[in-house]
């Protein structure tokens, strides 16, 4: 009855991989652990490119592109990185290929004197740069970002969500002192919530991580968190306080009003191709993507119902006439992304395409359409009624007149829709951590269980390393402590001690 | 005298890297042979990329991201392909690090089954996705394009021109036959020249390239090729004809109207972040680049002249005023791009780092001029009047309705500038080898000779090995045999048997 193989309910890992497949967003490369990006995934990071870009832009960073190779020596420098990295890079050893026995192979002889890392952040590479660049409080603050593929080796790919490269966006700043750097952390953290929720219609909160899940070498990390239709924790962003750390690592220093040399204070944020599963997740059903509108990479697209007769010509330009006059409206601050699908295919397949693609308005226009100048349509986020599929008509001069409320309402909707299902599904009604376990120890395979909103008593070292196991143990993580608090704290659930602070608990990818 | 400290007659190398500092655009990096691009330099390059996405997406192609990582044993599929590129790739061989005796080292146990190359370019594993999605004629043409950064290995360094890792656009396609095939490769060369002329403002020659400068697994390959103020000819771009080599290698076969399998033919084409160092080498004077208005990230540069005092306040007003009725404008089809540099600096600092970036129009904004409501500015294309720097003051009303225009001059006026100095310093007067050897064999150091138009036998295999011997021994290459032949031929230079074709000879980067 519905598009994809698989539903949600039935087996919800199994439909992600469908969607990704049927939606035509990404496939699996023979390069283990890596995806090749097709051209609906990839538009869809263009339209998230396009929109962040603006907004870092507009907060005074600039662009800069540093090498993608990192001399080994630059990891080393600081430990906590190390530790937190060192397990999954992907190293380059030598720089020739040779032929032996007919085999091709890396050339002895061609052996890097200093093995180099492909960069899984580049904090190390931009730090250095910052130590030479920085010599005066004027050159405060610095403030760039880079569009970049990132290498992580991964045992176990997901696509979007998981693998060996992938691409994103870090921005990485140097600050006179705390305040500044602080408060740079904070902009990139609300850049990237209300991105999120804006432009990818993806509701979330945003909040600080707990210690124990600290980018390395943080002093403070801060994400944003989304809920999948499973009801699990998605991280969407961070932004990291990175305090004097890779200012000491790396000798960032700048000459203050005094004259004397300071450390400078440094943040890193980034967001990735991961939010393209987050979006698929989120606005996802069982007939494949609900693309929201300011991220499709087309809004309306027309399907001409050709039937290879003469009629055909004038249904044609009648399609070409429409998605010319759409293309001249604006919608989301720039043009309308209107497409005819002239494709050599049955109509009906290419609805269906359209349908797993999830373009926001698919238009079938018949020769009875175009005779009476009328436009018959599907909003794909509201694609049934029942089980049957529910079209529109509405007179050509009314559809151009409503197109862009359409699309700005199905856009609204996409995030009403998810932001109700965020906050109908965060309990806390958890009076002990019994409570919790009970809630989440007896769960099915696959049952939605959504979040746990909880206080505690800030635990640090050995004994949120206990809290981390005993969630674990529930396959729970803490995901944050949202930045709104409440004014008073129940006892902290692990120990039975004051609270002090609000988390959310959730299973997380 | 002027703004840079060696002038292109002294040292047309060290002008090259004084330029390429002093104008802020990329400096060498600690990785070796990679540079990092800063903004001034990476945002040419993202004016680049916006006008060039525009023209592949017009001609049909669609964005894909195919892994940076390729399987050995993909590059090892086409013979040539090897031959040309194994010598000089990154090898991947490791996925983990591990302390031994405190020092980082790529981890034994960690060392992968099979070597991952870093691409080198991508026909490889894009031919590989090619075999799978393609299947019959209704799947042709089939025309993608990929932005990513390339890596090889280069043992002599120069910025921009030759790193260990560059930024470029891959397109490939692939077709049902020959014809098409052979159509795809000459639109993507023709858009490659109109790009370059319209919107580097550089005049480039397209041609053939001869067999041994082909890309490695081509049946032909062409180039634009331009010439640089020492006389030098630079490879802006290049598209390839691929014929059905990495078809049979790779298996992309459909099946034709007939039901049979026929093999696809397949192209490539590419520019890379090079044009940056023609764009450099093209413009660029003695006090620093002169970016084309239609590629500098900030077109009109308004310096406040502050001095500490009240009166600052309404200057800056003013200016901000100025800047703003500036961006409201279009020109080259975009919001013009105005720039109040605020900067806590010295005007008199400020305005000749404008001077050496190379801003189209530098305004110099004064107390007077605000109260008078002009604008004085430079036209840095026109910068000086003998040695002294000329300036022009307008009305405030007169320099908002000429601003678009100025630009535009300005871009008229490189290219036009450009364009003669290539058309003059073409010497087709050459009757024998004896005469190239004379002219070319006898230049003192640095000495400008420009290129030679010759006509040839078109020799093949070791008769053209010969051939290079002997401009090798001139330091000369061949670059290409433009798209445009004359209609006889005078005897070939080489040899003196009868010409076929005429041919461009050049020393070159």
């Amino acid at each position: 009855m519905h598009a994809l193989k698989v539903t949600r309910a039935e087996d919800f890992p199994e439909w992600y991989q469908a969607i990704v497949r049927e939606a035509d967003l990404a496939e699996l490369s023979p390069t283990r652990g890596c995806m090749i990006i097709k051209p609906w995934g990839y538009g869809i990071w263009e339209r998230i490119q396009g929109e962040l870009d603006r907004r870092i832009k507009a907060a005074g960073c600039e662009n800069y592109y540093f090498p993608m190779m990192i001399p080994l020596s630059f990891i080393a420098k600081e430990a906590e990185h190390v530790d937190g990295f060192a397990k999954e890079m992907a190293v380059v050893t030598h720089h020739r290929l040779k032929a032996v026995d007919g085999t091709l192979r890396p050339d002895p002889e061609a052996e890097l004197a200093e093995p180099l890392i492909l960069r899984p952040t580049s904090e190390t590479i931009i730090g250095d740069a910052f130590s030479r660049w920085i010599k005066s409080y004027r050159d405060l603050p610095l403030m760039l970002n880079q569009w970049a593929n990132i290498v992580r080796w991964e045992m176990r790919t997901r696509m979007f969500l998981r693998t060996a490269e992938f691409l994103w966006q870090e921005g990485h700043t140097a600050h006179a002192n705390q305040t500044d750097a602080v408060a740079e952390t904070m902009r990139a953290l609300e850049m990237y919530r209300s991105f999120a929720e804006e432009f990818l219609a993806l509701p979330v909160v945003a909040g600080e991580k707990p210690e124990n899940e600290r980018f390395p070498g943080a002093v403070s990390t801060f994400s944003i968190e989304a809920m999948m239709q499973d009801g699990k924790a998605l991280q969407a962003g961070t932004s990291h306080y990175l305090g004097t750390h890779f200012a000491e690592a790396q000798n960032i220093r700048y000459q203050d009003n005094e004259g004397g040399m300071t450390l400078a204070h440094t943040t890193s944020w980034g967001v990735s191709t991961r939010l393209i599963g987050g979006v698929i997740m989120t606005h996802g059903d069982d007939d494949g993507l609900r693309a929201p509108p300011a991220i499709a990479p087309r809004q309306i697209v027309i399907v001409p119902m050709l039937r290879g007769k003469p009629e055909d010509v004038e249904l044609s330009a009648y399609c070409a006439a429409l998605a010319s006059d759409l293309s001249a409206l604006t919608v989301f601050g720039a043009p309308l992304r209107a497409f005819v699908d002239a494709k050599d295919a049955r109509p009906a397949d290419k609805r269906w395409d359209w349908v797993r693609r999830g373009a926001p308005i698919i238009c079938e226009i018949g020769p009875r359409d175009a005779a009476g100048a009328n436009v018959t349509f599907i909003k794909r986020n509201a694609l049934r009624e029942g089980e049957k599929v529910k079209s529109h008509t509405f007179s050509r001069a009314d559809f151009l007149v409503q197109a862009v409320a359409l699309l700005e309402s199905t856009q609204a909707e996409l995030f009403n829709e998810a932001k109700a299902r965020l906050e109908n599904n965060i309990r806390d009604d958890f009076a002990s951590f019994a409570d919790l376990e009970r809630y989440f120890g007896e769960d099915k395979e696959g049952e939605f269980k959504g979040w746990a909103r909880v206080h505690w008593s800030r635990p640090t070292g050995a004994a949120l390393d206990a809290v981390g196991e005993r969630l674990k143990a529930l396959k729970l993580t803490i995901r944050n402590a949202p930045l709104t608090q409440p004014s008073a704290f129940r006892p902290c659930i692990f120990s039975g001690k004051p609270g002090v602070e609000e988390i959310l608990i959730a299973r997380a990818y």
